[in-house]
């Protein structure tokens, strides 16, 4: 159980440290254009792929529970996109061709781009209005964000492919949620409401 | 390809015969629960497993398409159903315990549930408001309906397991959705403008 | 119910019409690939966007239910593909980003590329080692396969966007698992075998 | 952004502070459970509904990388299982219908079944071989796990509904791989021969 105590620990601390690498004026900007989108009562599509787009599913059913028209790109109800609407691509590398092509798609439909990924310089970050930083190593990398290994002084990865960058999109999702609840001024009792309550 | 060619004319004739077997009265309401729920912007959820749950989401995208707050059970971003909206479950065989449980759930909800079963007395058909009868050998008897089997002068199956059950329950549904179009007044284009453009 | 009645025997009308419009040497190719990615033991991937990436979902299953390696690309258990292991592309326009892309990537890898496409000039055909032409009017084409509508007597569309693309997809393909099953020796009784038995 | 800051870093000090209540005894008996499916060979079947799902096909996703026969309960490939095969069912409040469902099933099976939930005496903890105990609130419940709360000084719920248990779960699951990896002899190199390569 030596590795399973060590990775759990290592991947808490490497959370606690992303903190200082997340950017408060990336977020701050993602959670004005969600507030307009939800005010404005536009669409938000989510794109991504493998285990990004689980967290983006994670985050797509919050949206829903606070009341957002919120969809997952390639899921059976998601329909057209509008000029004004927003895409949110996940993709930690920056280089999932399917995202990529999303945000492609969607700037030419002029809808808003906001790119959640570890490489700012990426082929996805180019595309994208905004771009929120989320460190991480991918799977395309062999390092982590060195300054954060220097900060907990490890010598490999923590754990397998992208499973940092997921983990801090994650919560990082989560805490957006949050600052959403109190913005909007949504009780959890209102997303109760809107919970699923026939499930298979 | 002898059987290639034979089971695609088999399955061809086994839906032209199965014509006879779909109630008229059965669609007809079926369908008038749906103008309702359009009408009076309730939601539509279908819930089924298998194949028969692919043949449940085809008819969803076209529910959408038409402008109806649809959606499949287990999806995303499915929200909470209420008294009045509406769940049609699909299963052949009727006994599929999770679309069974979930037209239970359903009822207690004040749900309206329509059922697509070729089993008439099967306990999902018992916990339904409307039956729609569909012609189909299912999984769980190795009995196609006889008096088409009987008609197309077949001694065996034509395909393994819910083939049949499948093909012609696409049908009908798609076929209603024709109705809908045209009791509902949209137009292929109409449909068009809802089809999602972001797609991966 | 004018309008349903219709619409379900001009759907059968133009299955029945649209065997004449496939090819036999293009489905015996098929197979035949199909035959060897079984007897090699390598694996099968399926791609496809909207209704005809569930038209591609419901036979994948049955390649399974057939004792197949096979995998929708996307879902989460699907591995890495090889070279020699084959991508069934289905797009009726041939046309969808996604599974263009996908079929590229396919090549890129040394994968065997089969397309099904209503649609021999399009970007999809052009990927594919073997095109299976399925007829059927698409929902970038206002335009039925002519000849059918002739030979039905028709002027009007059948059905919306797709439609009769997925609907004769759908047949052609279960038609090719039954010639499977002849070829390979298994029987009905197998694939329960392989049939899912905790579902949701 | 005084709740994102806040919130964040409250999600990783609860992190942090679960882990005194994941109990090593459990790990270590899920681990030994998953080693000996591993090298036996059998089946590892995941279910969940709603972001337990989703948790639970991010774990399944790193076992296939790993070398399992891993399954989504619901998803098109999902094969029959068999007794001796393991069902990992995953639901905070250890009262989801269709979690609890399947893992009557599977016990009906001979599967064996490990639950993970934040309720020990829960209906689905009651049917399952192993229990591992997983620190967080759910949406059945306005309780956090007051030591938790306590330890923290924290006055109100830090996320909504399950979040709690759904970051904890992925976590601990993160690090179950990790320990997997170690025990099994897999190298990061070594899954990403598994990982999908053809993505939409």
């Amino acid at each position: 159980m030596k590795v399973f105590r060590r990775v759990y620990q290592s991947l808490v601390k490497y959370l606690e440290a992303a903190a200082d690498f997340i950017s408060e004026p990336e977020i701050e900007a993602f959670v004005k254009v969600l507030e307009s989108i939800y005010r404005e009562n536009r669409k938000a599509f989510v794109v991504g792929v493998g285990r990004s787009g689980l967290v983006g599913r994670a985050f797509t059913m919050r949206l829903m529970h606070l009341g957002f028209s919120a969809y997952v790109v390639g899921e059976t109800v998601t329909p057209a996109a509008r000029a004004g609407d927003l895409l949110i691509a996940i993709s930690g590398s920056g280089r999932s061709a399917a995202v990529v092509a999303a945000a492609e798609v969607a700037r030419s439909l002029g809808m808003k781009v906001v790119a959640l990924t570890s490489f700012p310089d990426s082929p996805l970050a180019k595309k994208a209005d905004l771009v929120v930083a989320i460190p991480g190593r991918t799977k395309v990398s062999h390092e982590d964000r060195w300054e954060i290994r220097q900060l907990l002084g490890l010598h490999e990865p923590l754990a397998p492919l992208g499973t940092q960058f997921e983990i801090v999109a994650q919560v990082v999702l989560d805490s957006v949620i949050s600052e959403l609840m109190y913005r909007l001024g949504v009780e959890e009792e209102d997303m109760k409401e809107y919970h699923a309550n026939v499930e298979v």
